[in-house]
């Protein structure tokens, strides 16, 4: 089986690598580093940028931490001890957690979070996705990103992207505006190894997503960071941003999961946009680009096929 | 016992004279009403204002809705039945809720909300409270607002103004920032009747309250809604509000209630506010207004006698 110390390291490096390649797609503003420690065992490092020349406010966050899992946390986790549930397991979790809130309203946000979670020797799982939320929906693009996904998925295993696709769309769902909050991507939770597929197969898969993520910005930076925009298409961001903040602060699991275990507020909240607005009731008039946006905010689009 | 008509009667009374009032004060702006329907049973009057002399946006929403608890929401509220737990019993609920976010930086969010649940003829209970949220706490506004509260309880019961007070400090709590949202105010619910205190005493009690908000407001706009103000004590402003939104979407039971019962999303949301904030790890100054204020957002401020 895989060392621990060796999947945190690939991490770190990760992590190092992206913030690197950003900061060259950025060249203006660069990332600042707080190393945190957790009391209760691990810490991290969560470097932000603001301000830059493509991305208002973004996190590449990297954490490794361990103890022991409260009993609620582990019921919630399906995880207690079936011969004493009072007893808290042990656990260990490390990934890299990445949220980018661009300038210009053309630029989608974007999120991808790896991470790897371990009880004991004999449990472990891996977890992970990337997902786009344009302000703007661009079919040609959401076309492109999917096809890269799916691309990636299918030299690993052919079932991965049909049945993570349609995770990230049930995942990222805002129920209560019947909407998706973007264009979804791929989402993975709790995956182990079978008499199929090994835990390297694994390791290699997680680590091709992981290493997706910056030629994917930079595809995205290429063709919208210099598109000229307006007050109204600013204002429309805002708008989006407010439901990427009610997703994430109404239910977003990584971050409820960070603030009921009392970690570090601002690494959670990193996630959260620089400016937001509500406006009361905002409807976009009827053929409207941000119409037509908000019309493709919906499960069980083929954005493979999406002309 | 009273009817929950003549209730339900006054509180659309109650809305009317309070948006007149706010009419009056603003100057500039007027509601505008959607009248909604609830699918199970039941509607409202959501009154919403933007864009100002005073109030840059806010609502005096009205509701009166009814129908049956499922099983979950009634395990929730701790009635469901016991000889048949699968059994919806049938709720009525009718209340008004304000929030309203003011343009000057100077001025309080101000949110009032009183309600009135009842599952049969014998079982009901009273609800609301009335709290501030200064951007900027004035220790003297802050003594003024909570000595009216204080008046207004004792006047009714003595007990009630230092339970309510700790309740509203309790629940008021942001967890994640170690914060309370403001100066608090007073918070009760499930008040009920005793053989010391009628159910005609409390109605007496909770119309009181209800009552309060227009002068309430009239005095904060008369002490803050012209005073100048730069671009600083409007990004404080927004920070502070975006502080409001991580409290309403995290903790606010009403708002999780409303939302996971499929109530009017944009009527449980106008809460939220026009524009709000999030800069990472932002820390003001010592010895700053702003450094003031964050340090009396505790618990356990004997505001009445705050010197």
């Amino acid at each position: 089986m895989l060392q621990k110390q060796v999947i945190s390291s690939w991490l770190q490096n990760l992590q190092n690598n992206i913030c690197s390649e950003l900061e060259k797609l950025d060249t203006q503003s660069t990332f600042v580093e707080d190393a945190w420690q957790r009391v209760g065992g691990g810490g991290g490092k969560t470097r932000v940028i603001e301000n830059g020349r493509v991305i208002e406010k973004g996190g590449v966050n990297f954490s490794e931490v361990w103890g022991n899992l409260s009993p609620q946390i582990a019921q919630k986790l399906g995880l207690q001890n079936e011969q004493n549930p009072t007893l808290a397991p042990y656990f260990y979790a490390t990934g890299v957690s990445i949220v980018l809130h661009p300038i210009n309203p053309f630029m989608p946000i974007i999120h991808m979070n790896i991470r790897y979670f371990e009880t004991n020797e004999q449990v472990y799982w891996f977890g992970g996705g990337i997902d786009v939320t344009p302000h703007y929906i661009d079919t040609e693009q959401a076309r492109f990103f999917h096809t890269q996904l799916k691309n990636t998925c299918d030299a690993h295993n052919i079932a991965y992207y049909p049945a993570f696709k349609k995770w990230a769309d049930d995942y990222f769902f805002i129920t209560h505006r019947n909407e998706t909050r973007g264009i979804g991507g791929i989402f993975f939770d709790r995956l182990q190894h079978t008499s199929s597929f090994s835990q390297a197969q694994l390791y290699a898969f997680w680590q091709a997503i992981g290493n997706l993520f910056a030629p994917t910005y930079a595809y995205f930076v290429q063709k919208n960071a210099q598109l000229p925009y307006n007050l109204n298409h600013q204002k429309w961001q805002y708008i989006r941003r407010s439901r990427y903040a009610e997703f994430n602060l109404v239910y977003d699991k990584g971050t409820q999961f960070g603030l009921e275990t009392q970690g570090r507020t601002e690494s959670i909240l990193m996630s959260l946009p620089p400016t937001a607005q509500w406006h009361y009731n905002h409807q976009p008039a009827p053929n409207t680009p941000e119409y037509s946006t908000l019309n493709l905010l919906k499960k069980d689009v083929d954005w493979v096929n999406i002309s």
